[in-house]
């Protein structure tokens, strides 16, 4: 069942957003162990396919790998790197595509629009050319050429607009060719990214924080929901989120007069899953913290000599780290998550 | 123990290659079966610890994901892809290296060299990086750009070097600077990339052929032994290795005069580990072909449709495959595995 935040109206069926206009959030209802859950036969994502609102019949065909996790002791403090970006279109979005895909092949939907500068785009249009579903993809004109070129190797079809991103966003909404699918909006998609926090607990057990870089929150809102099913099912502790944005766009936090341009993926001012993240942090008793281009260059270092090879919007949660590690914020031995959300093999 | 494929001599320690020139294999024994050989606390690489010969205390920090398997039936045929380009450094390269740094560090050793002019290199480069080893990269002088500055970025010593591929191996062998430890030769890069068969058979069970790109062989040879160890073990099938070269460069099969320009990974045509790549494709009863460049580029553009950004080398083993199922070379319900080796985000 769907239901929206804002008017606390139901869905039984397929549904982006609510008819009001608000965000819907998929809830299930789920009985047994986590353990007793597994399909422990998959060494993939289908390992958790009993969490997921869909029908195994229309899975789609590309699956998705269990990401590594390195963990690295730094100043007394236990952090744990997931490797989000070692997925088929090289971010962590693939997680939210595959299970909105597998609902788009069950409803019968052949042709969708999306609005997006990046990895959410490439990870459509990978997504629906494997599986022979038409894309529409709306992306400012100013968007590399690199990326642009790869969109058109998949065949998505690529609208470009003059405008910002927000200006972006309204043209695909009221476009009408194909269903629009926003990522910002999609319930789906956050069952897709929740995936991440049943591996985390696989892997490396409890952890005591998750720095998260948001911008719209799929990822975000993915990990704490992934959480929440642990506690249920497991009373497994649901950690302190924190949120990590770039300084210029903040949404949770303060926002600063100074722009970051390297955190583009999470330079979203108005997301429309804001209040549901704030409730997020609040409950988890987390925190927004904000970094700008001088500390993302730095942690995009650190990260490569460490053998992670990642875009800069992923540094920015470690870059985060290492400000509230100088703050004296983790006690030591404390257990830190960052996922590290997209490959720096595109923007080499 | 280490034994030399030519001389028959035998090492109990760390050796690259035999005095006498000739290239070694590792020979390793193990009692009980596979199932109870797994570490199944572990959802990457350490699962097969226990067929690895090195300590647990000297693992790489960086793991290694286990690789998704897309699986298609093309013309009545179960085709596998298993997505080895979702690695760290963006190959099946890093298989290879993740065991070769455990024995380096094991050993001590903390300045290597190696000649590559792509995969391997990187994946050195980024391991060595994240463990701080100096690495010495040569490379020919025409290398991409692109490969160069990320080699840069990695902190290798890149030494340029004018000449053929056969030249920049020549120069690396003599340096004196750092351990020469060239994957053509090196023993344990192979106990690496025979991890592939273990996951293979986790994933899908047997397989009936197995078309691997071949250049050195550090694949091809990686897949045999895992697939003789499962037979061992488990009395698995050992499927028909088919050898995949580029035209032009063939060391298995018939030379031909015209050129690939784009199997440049496989374009090794003196690899020293040639006899025993004979050897597994005759003990296997199976089969070299190798491939041009215009069925090359029709097998990027397919896997591509397919939700496979791979880049050329790793689209020979499916242009092999198109042109085997044209002469009716495999039968309906067949299972053939084809690993994609290394990613084209790399090379957008």
């Amino acid at each position: 069942m769907l239901k929206c935040l804002r008017c606390g109206r139901t869905y039984e069926g397929f549904k982006i957003m609510c008819e009001c206009g608000g965000v819907l959030e998929y809830i299930g209802e789920r009985e047994g162990s986590f353990k007793g859950l597994l399909r422990e036969e998959f060494l993939d994502v289908r390992r958790y396919l009993s969490f997921l609102p869909l029908k195994e019949e229309f899975l789609p065909k590309l699956t998705l790998p269990i990401t590594p996790i390195l963990g690295r002791k730094i100043e007394g403090v236990n952090v744990f790197f997931k490797l989000e970006y070692l997925m088929p279109s090289g971010s962590f979005k693939d997680r939210g595509t595959y299970v909105t895909l597998a609902k788009l092949k069950e409803e019968g939907i052949r042709e969708v629009t999306l609005d997006s500068s990046g990895n959410a785009a490439l990870s459509l249009a990978l997504f629906a050319k494997s599986e022979g579903i038409h894309a529409h993809i709306f992306i400012p004109k100013h968007t590399s050429e690199g990326k642009k070129r790869l969109l058109k190797l998949l065949e998505a079809e690529v609208h470009e607009v003059e405008g910002s991103r927000m200006e972006v966003h309204e043209r695909a909404r009221s476009f009408r060719e194909g269903i629009y699918i926003s990522h910002w909006y999609n319930p789906y998609f956050i069952e897709g990214t929740k995936t991440t926090a049943y591996e985390v607990y696989e892997q490396i057990g409890n952890v005591d924080y998750a720095l998260v870089p948001t911008g719209s929150g799929t990822l975000f809102l993915g990990l704490y929901k992934g959480f929440k099913d642990l506690e249920a099912l497991e009373g497994a502790r649901i950690p302190r989120m924190i949120a990590v944005q770039g300084r210029g766009y903040e949404s949770l936090c303060k926002r600063s007069k100074e722009k970051s341009r390297l955190a583009e993926g999470i330079a979203i001012p108005e997301p429309p899953r804001r209040e549901q993240m704030l409730k997020a942090l609040k409950e988890s008793n987390g925190a927004c913290v904000s970094v700008g281009d001088e500390e993302i260059a730095e942690a995009i270092k650190e990260l490569i000599s460490m053998g992670l090879l990642v875009e800069p919007t992923s540094a920015t949660a470690y870059a985060a780290f290492k400000f509230l590690l100088e703050e004296g914020y983790f006690e030591k031995g404390t257990k830190v998550l960052i996922p590290l959300t997209g490959s720096g093999l595109k923007s080499v």
